[in-house]
């Protein structure tokens, strides 16, 4: 079985704006054993739409069509579809009544152009929309000698995701073939996706009954693994052999076997040990901290620290000797070195990480160039120090600065 | 004129990934005067691209196809777009020849499979490719009695953005008649979408030959005007008489009127001042300082601070009394002065600023929900602090906090 998501709005089709609902409804859809073959973004004019619309039902299975229920001119999904299809749209009491209700509710008048949103397409089912004033629409039609499930949504995200939850994904588990997904999600830090698919791919090739797609961003790798049977504990089973040998494979890479985030992991191994963590930040000016406190609870184990984009504030919150500083400059391995010693020893922590390097795209030289850094991990006891050079553009040097140090706390508590 | 984008790609049809190019390149078209009327993605099926190739083709003017182009047995645009308009696919020696040169030079040896790279569509130019291995084609054709341009472009986004800029926009303004089209971005801070709209609707309303689109984001606004003219000093006059007017309309929620960040323009008014600042931040959890030291040069004026999560550490970096803490708890108006007041010391800085807050999803009480946030901006002589409540999840509370602090340091110095 596969599937069509067709989102609707001009804005989609700008520089600024992208439709992002359908990720949602991917994922949802992935769930029940069907693909998304095609996504089309298309404006509000009512010729495209039917064009987007016929070539959807013309190719595909199931059609997913998102936005443009509204009351005002500029929504027309309900009449492309009928166009498309060919089939009736009629206003129906009941869905006016209900709408008429929902305003008195409101203390608000329902002006007359709102009763297009209780056009209802022949043989549609209503899917109630309790997060809005449009309702969707669910069709079960034959149509070229195929049977098609069709479904109208609203467009806005608070809306659409509960509806599809709620009114959509009951219907379609009622009218697909029964079929149990399994999957999982790993993720390794700080291999290149090369490397980790020239060391996997022997494995997962062999299992040709589990879908597994990689994943990279800025030094995170996410591998997942999807199986479809008509029993769910052998889907299971599948996925977990899978992940098992490619958890060997690539060892201490990985990170999580269940999806977590690296702030996450490394937050949960704190709480389990015990132990605390500050970091005196230079080059990430705040950017593991800020990683760290999206998580909620991550009070409990990150105490905090310092953005200490200055030597006089290396020096003011990390107590760095200046003379430190001047001897070795503030890109060096002996700062890095006393930044995460002096930050463990001012905030109380078990653990400190400093971090200095140069984020570019100026400042570098040719005896430190852009892209150097250097991240220490004091525990009082021992002091670690890597050097690492990062290519690539400021963002993301310091996005691979604040993943190595990271990473650097999760090896340590390992 | 009117456009479709195909982006080509299974990765691309998961819940994890997602086109992005076509952001670009419709910024691009936009420029030309050409809108952007579909996109769709699609996977690497052949039957698939085919279809989608012979839709956009059918209803569009320019049809922009990226990815595909590889060495492998998955990349067949070059054979989609042959077969879905019915020209001939011919292996040029002259590429292939290239793709050896090429290859030697970089002392890597040349697989067979690479020559298919090297197929070109009949009639097609070749677009030069320095970044990459695969050459883009352009083709400008008679379709259906109608003349069509087409574009073949690599998917990786490093290639295929300098070959659209240098390979693709020449030959578009050559092939598409003169028009000149000026652009103005405008942003604003902390005032609601629907707020904003309905106070300059009246407006922009009035400027029918100007495409005005409203983009909010977390408290950012972003207003996009679009002016198309057979003269450019026409276009810009109009554009540039609309930004005046909603520059007045909307006076100082206005922070930039060239589409510059808000953190752009926080560091030009501090340097513009001679001044500089410092952050203690409690909720925010480093964010505001990551949002400044984003930007290349920031440590002109921005000196850095500290992440102050624990009461202690409010104390140890910028000197909160624990007594005024004990009194008023960590989130209070009094908490947030002393935070401004105690970093912008301890930093030596023109202004400091200080944020506590509750950003959940816990730790709220009905004293103090979820959401409340103190902000402190102290130049020494004066300390102000806002109160505000903000709806939403941590994320969301989080990000409003730093823009409103961020916003603060703006309009003091403005």
């Amino acid at each position: 079985m596969n599937s069509e998501i067709i989102a609707i709005g001009s804005e989609l089709l700008t520089p600024w704006r992208q439709d992002t609902n359908s990720l949602y409804i991917t994922e949802r859809l992935n769930q029940l054993g069907v693909s998304v073959a095609f996504k089309t973004i298309v404006g509000d004019r009512l010729k495209h739409l039917v064009d987007a619309v016929q070539n959807a039902i013309g190719r595909t299975d199931i059609v997913v069509i998102m936005g443009g229920l509204g009351p005002t001119e500029d929504d027309v999904t309900r009449e492309a579809a009928a166009e498309a299809l060919g089939i009736g749209l009629k206003r129906n009491p009941d869905l006016i009544a209900q709408l008429y209700t929902r305003a008195a509710a409101r203390r608000m008048t329902m002006t007359r152009n709102n009763e297009k949103q209780a056009d209802l397409l022949e043989g549609a089912v209503v899917i109630e929309n309790p997060r809005g004033t449009a309702p969707g629409q669910w069709l079960d039609i034959v149509y070229g000698k195929h049977r098609k499930l069709l479904m109208l949504l609203p467009g806005p995200p608070s809306e659409l995701k509960p509806m599809f939850d709620e009114g959509c994904m009951p219907l379609l588990r009622e009218a697909l073939p029964q079929r149990f997904i399994a999957t999982r999600v790993l993720k390794a830090a700080l291999i290149g996706e090369s490397a980790a698919d020239a060391r996997i791919a022997p494995i997962y090739t062999q299992y040709t009954d589990v879908e597994t797609t990689i994943l990279a961003h800025l030094g995170d790798i996410q591998l997942n693994l999807v199986c479809g049977k008509p029993n769910l504990a052998l889907a299971q089973a599948r996925v977990d052999s899978l992940a098992g040998k490619i958890e060997e494979e690539l060892e201490d890479y990985i990170y999580s076997s269940q999806g977590e985030s690296l702030e996450q992991i490394v937050l949960y191994y704190l709480e389990m040990r015990g132990a605390t963590l500050s970091v005196a930040e230079s080059c990430t000016g705040g950017m593991i901290a800020e990683r760290l406190t999206k998580i909620s609870g991550s009070s409990r184990s990150f105490a905090g620290g310092a953005v200490v984009y200055s030597n006089e504030l290396k020096t003011e919150f990390a107590g760095v000797d200046p003379k430190l500083i001047e001897r070795h400059g503030a890109v060096s391995r002996e700062v890095a070195a006393a930044l995460a010693q002096g930050i463990r020893k001012r905030c109380h922590t078990t653990l400190g990480a400093g971090v200095t390097g140069i984020a570019g795209p100026s400042g570098g030289s040719e005896d430190k160039p852009v892209g150097l850094v250097y991240l220490g991990l004091s525990d009082g006891d021992e002091t670690e120090v890597l050097e690492r050079r990062f290519g690539g553009d400021r963002e993301r040097i310091r996005h691979y600065a604040s993943q190595t140090a990271l990473d650097m706390v999760r090896r340590r508590l390992m």
